[in-house]
């Protein structure tokens, strides 16, 4: 069996040592701009260019390293080729740590401790009350599931939200565009994105959508930068109606030097480091959908092309 | 029945108020300072003077206000009279909070981040194993418990040490004085307290035990200020073994201004705001102790007073 390794941004050596030793009798080799390689059957890969995906006629199967495949459907795929998601491989405590910190940090205010620290002031706030701090989790999948439960352990009411009605323990999930959204962003105070980026959930948060989150709102977005109206969450900001933000992700990335984010008082910018996909875990994971699907198995993570996710 | 209030540093009516609802049989009064007050059969009570006590002679029991009774035991109580801790009271979640915030900023060096965006600086840091930060939580009582199994729930290796033996789902523990404890610590990366105060616990935090932490150690104090010997804590930190600590407690509160853990770098200190007791929570509670006691039923949390906690 071959596999074929097209990760840009990544270096290939380590990741083709581990898929070595996972899958001995694979024959691996790696793509390179103007060199032909040979077809292979399956292919590793993130943000591949479209010449890698046409000089590449008999994959069976690709496999998306990170959570997101919304650049990846963006290409022109042949039919019926499998594209597979990694189902976590470690990001979801990623993610489940993020949101929490996130969370507490701004329920806590120990931004302002900080800043009072700073000051050298000894001063204690008022406690506030985590009823009035449900947070609402967009995206209900793997890692909303996992941020959902995690927020549930330090008794935060949560509301999720989804496309598709879903169940979750401890969990009031809301569904659908129109009311559902509606109900689920009246419901929340702090908004959690996870949602995967589609043409539906493009700009899904904007003035509109954030408006109708409880005063003092909170936006966590660590899906896609492309999920989020930047001038309406600012305007939001500025007008009060939001108290701050922790954005992970951005239109534009890395996030332009002359960007208010940067310097906003009230938003935390951090560099897309919210859930780094974990090499060695991946690797066993791919390795174990591999062995599955040559035995003829059914595997979890195929993506849905037509639905996007 | 008489119920008799005295809690330094609290306005007293919102208390009266929710006592006088959750128990509209009770006789209620203020302890004030020069006044006689009526022999009650219940006090609650938040650091009282020696006056307070010896003017009550008829007490059946003490409920202190707060997780810790060390201060109260300083004082000269009649033999018998039942010192009772509330077991909870909206402290646990609020501990496994801070304690997850902490733990979590330093592992993700979220730290770092707010200063790379000061910066306007767009960098991500390698993402660094969990495995290699083993948390060592120090009092594995209702606070101590539920903050290990909160960080149980973001995959850390939890390790947990106590006066004598216990078991806790997912975390591996230690006990007693000498081996047990050094074993303990040189099985942790991360300290945190949540230890009672006792003549035994004093000064447990110093040189010879935080210097058996791993390499990168990190202390986070939330119990008690005189646990740790604040020098030591200082020259571990500046000889690199220990990579910085958060502190919540002091041995001198407020901490003085003077007090070099406001400037230093790695030093976070917070007012003593880890965990507050939360009065509805805490009224309900001694409203449920006071009735079963009436009825001469057991209760729990109530205080070996030789032991100390």
């Amino acid at each position: 069996m071959k596999i074929v390794f097209c990760c840009t941004d990544t270096r290939p050596e380590p990741w083709l040592d581990g898929l070595r030793a996972a899958l001995p009798e694979a024959d691996l080799s790696v793509w390179q701009a103007g060199v032909a390689t040979e077809p292979a059957d399956y292919a590793i890969v993130w943000a591949p260019p479209q010449a890698f995906i046409d000089a590449q006629p008999r994959l069976k199967a690709l496999f998306n390293i990170g959570a997101g495949v919304d650049a990846l459907l963006r290409l022109n795929l042949p039919d019926g080729l499998k594209v597979v998601r990694l189902d976590d491989a470690g990001m979801a405590v990623q993610m489940a740590e993020y949101v929490c910190h996130a969370v507490i940090r701004h329920f806590r205010e120990f931004d302002l401790y900080q800043q009072a620290q700073a000051r050298g002031e000894w001063a204690f706030r008022k406690p506030r009350h985590r009823e009035d701090f449900a947070v609402g989790v967009m995206g209900l999948g793997v890692l909303g599931s996992r941020v959902a439960q995690a927020l549930r352990g330090f008794d935060f009411p949560v509301n999720g939200w989804s496309r598709n009605p879903k169940v979750l323990d401890g969990v009031q999930t809301f569904h659908g565009m129109g009311e559902g959204l509606h109900a689920f962003l009246s419901a929340s105070r702090v908004l959690v994105n996870l949602l995967p980026l589609t043409p539906e959930t493009r700009d899904i948060l904007g003035r509109d959508t954030l408006g109708r989150l409880r005063p003092g709102g909170y936006v966590i977005n660590v899906a896609r930068g492309a999920h989020l109206v930047e001038e309406d969450l600012l305007a939001l900001l500025d007008s009060g109606h939001l108290a701050g933000a922790t954005l992970d992700v951005f239109r534009t990335e890395p996030l332009p030097t002359t960007h208010p984010f940067w310097t906003h008082p009230r938003v935390t910018v951090t560099p897309h480091t919210s859930a780094r996909t974990l090499r060695d875990e991946s690797i066993a994971q791919i390795a174990r959908k591999i062995r599955a699907l040559e035995r003829g198995e059914p595997i979890a993570g195929v993506v849905d092309r037509a639905r996007g996710y």
